[in-house]
């Protein structure tokens, strides 16, 4: 399926009434910091805290009413979880989440108040995989991928569309890279409604596997997890990465201080409360200043969960 | 001075342009916890971080241009100095600031950093006291107390103004108190701009010193000051006492696990940063549902400049 203009059009108008419109923040402080203008749009203050409340509704809204009669299902235990189960709550359909043993107890509990059905499996990823099948299978629930995806990674554009609506000469968009669905989202909206508006990815050097993939030409994997940046944890998909090689300039690697520097940034003088993946973004464009100088910066704040109990600070 | 409508008026005319039009935001979630219909008056997104920025802004353009060009002083080291200090310099005049040699070393550079010229003194009352009258011998500065000031309390009333004009059918704001100062001008707000808009306030326990004036019909003191809601620790005035006394409805106290409560649940859930004793007003709110009960309720978000190296979760 090659994604066109009204494809996105059509995704922002049928998940609207079930998301809301977040709003755009600046910061006379950090925008003398960075020496650009930046345009923070604030996916925290997203219904369940994130922008994956987007993709999911619109994942949903795709089927047909006897698919969406026996629900949908995914494995997760972060955001997207906590997604599908109030997207699905949302429109009134099951969501199975199929959830590690080893998983937060916070992040179980965020599921359950959403309406998630949840049902626990071993922490490997082939148990989950077993689970999430067999499950599937049971119920007729519709398997969906929380980055993978096409009808994701629409939804997940709408953030940088309204962005774009909101403040239409944007020379860049930043956003943090995981799973690849946020980045391809905006790269389309960013091609569809920008004004040569191009898309800069800021990622942790600790799992720098989409910086590594636009070098190589195809996906490549992380060995290692070691970031607080939890949310960009994940690699690339088959459906994503042609997107991201073709529309992405370029992505920037930052290091764990720096994420923690940016973060306590955000914290200390906008008084919002985003997570660390969302400060990978801002972190990559005070790392580059030169790339941004005097340039107008769009950035997707990816979300807002966060436990309090364990702060880098 | 008798404070009328026509000055909160020309109060608010004259600082427009040195302070942010904080927005007011809801939460459908902390709605149905607290069983009310809240409006949040977010002034932790006010310039420097705190509603104080209003009260310093109102007081020095107050003064003639040749009190002005001398200056302000105050003695202070919480959000007072700092919107003294910033809303000298973004008028133009110079604000002197005595801090006690045991201020914290972050208080003492948000200071620095807007500007303000500071002064260490040994950390007494009577030394503070002592350093400023000498100090404003000596270049001239005029004293602005941070609540007991008539200019200083129409400007904290703006906050609440503001908040009606964007909901002009309130029943109740709430307002955490600690000088007075902005509990005071809420109250004249709520009484100029309200149809039958009544005004409580939230106090720590451990310091309930207005609560007990209340009661006592004369101000009273705290002989200890052992809360978390370090804005709060302070008495009430003079000035501001009768407008306390004669237009606020009643004073709720909290518990320090309460206000701390009602922070992480306003961190978590609006994503927002706001300071302890911003919480004290959500947490009275939360302590006697019967008063709010199915009410519309606005709430001044007073300031969010917390320290993120010693959070109490």
């Amino acid at each position: 399926m090659k994604i066109t203009k009204s494809h996105l059009d059509e995704c922002h108008e049928r998940i609207k009434k079930h998301i809301h419109l977040t709003p755009v923040l600046t910061s006379r402080l950090i925008d003398n910091i960075a020496g650009a203008n930046l345009f923070f749009k604030c996916e925290n203050f997203q219904r369940m805290g994130a922008f994956k409340m987007r993709g999911a509704v619109n994942a949903i809204l795709q089927l047909d009413e006897e698919s969406r009669k026996k629900g949908v299902i995914t494995h997760s235990s972060g955001n997207f979880a906590q997604a599908l189960s109030l997207a699905a709550k949302s429109i009134g359909a099951p969501a199975y989440i199929v959830m590690p043993s080893n998983a937060p107890r916070v992040k179980i509990n965020a599921v359950k108040e959403y309406g998630g059905n949840i049902s626990i499996c071993p922490a490997t990823l082939k148990d989950r995989e077993k689970t999430t099948d067999a499950l599937a299978k049971e119920t007729g629930a519709t398997f969906i991928h929380p980055s993978n995806d096409n009808n994701v990674i629409l939804g997940q554009g709408t953030a940088a569309k309204e962005l774009l609506e909101n403040q239409p000469d944007l020379d860049i968009i930043v956003t943090p890279v995981g799973g690849g669905g946020l980045i391809a989202g905006t790269a389309l909206a960013a091609k569809f409604y920008g004004d040569l508006c191009t898309v800069i990815g800021g990622e942790p050097k600790e799992v720098d596997d989409a910086y590594r993939s636009l070098i190589s030409g195809k996906i490549e994997t992380n060995s290692s997890t070691n970031t607080i940046a939890d949310g960009l944890r994940t690699n690339l998909g088959d459906i994503n990465f042609p997107i991201i090689l073709n529309e992405v300039e370029k992505i920037i690697r930052v290091e764990e201080k720096e994420i923690i520097d940016a973060l306590r940034l955000i914290w200390e003088r906008m008084k919002i409360i985003v997570e660390p993946s969302s400060a990978v973004a801002l972190a990559a464009i005070i790392k580059e200043p030169e790339t941004f100088k005097s340039k107008k910066v769009g950035i997707i704040i990816s979300g807002g969960n966060v436990d309090l109990s364990a702060l880098p600070f």
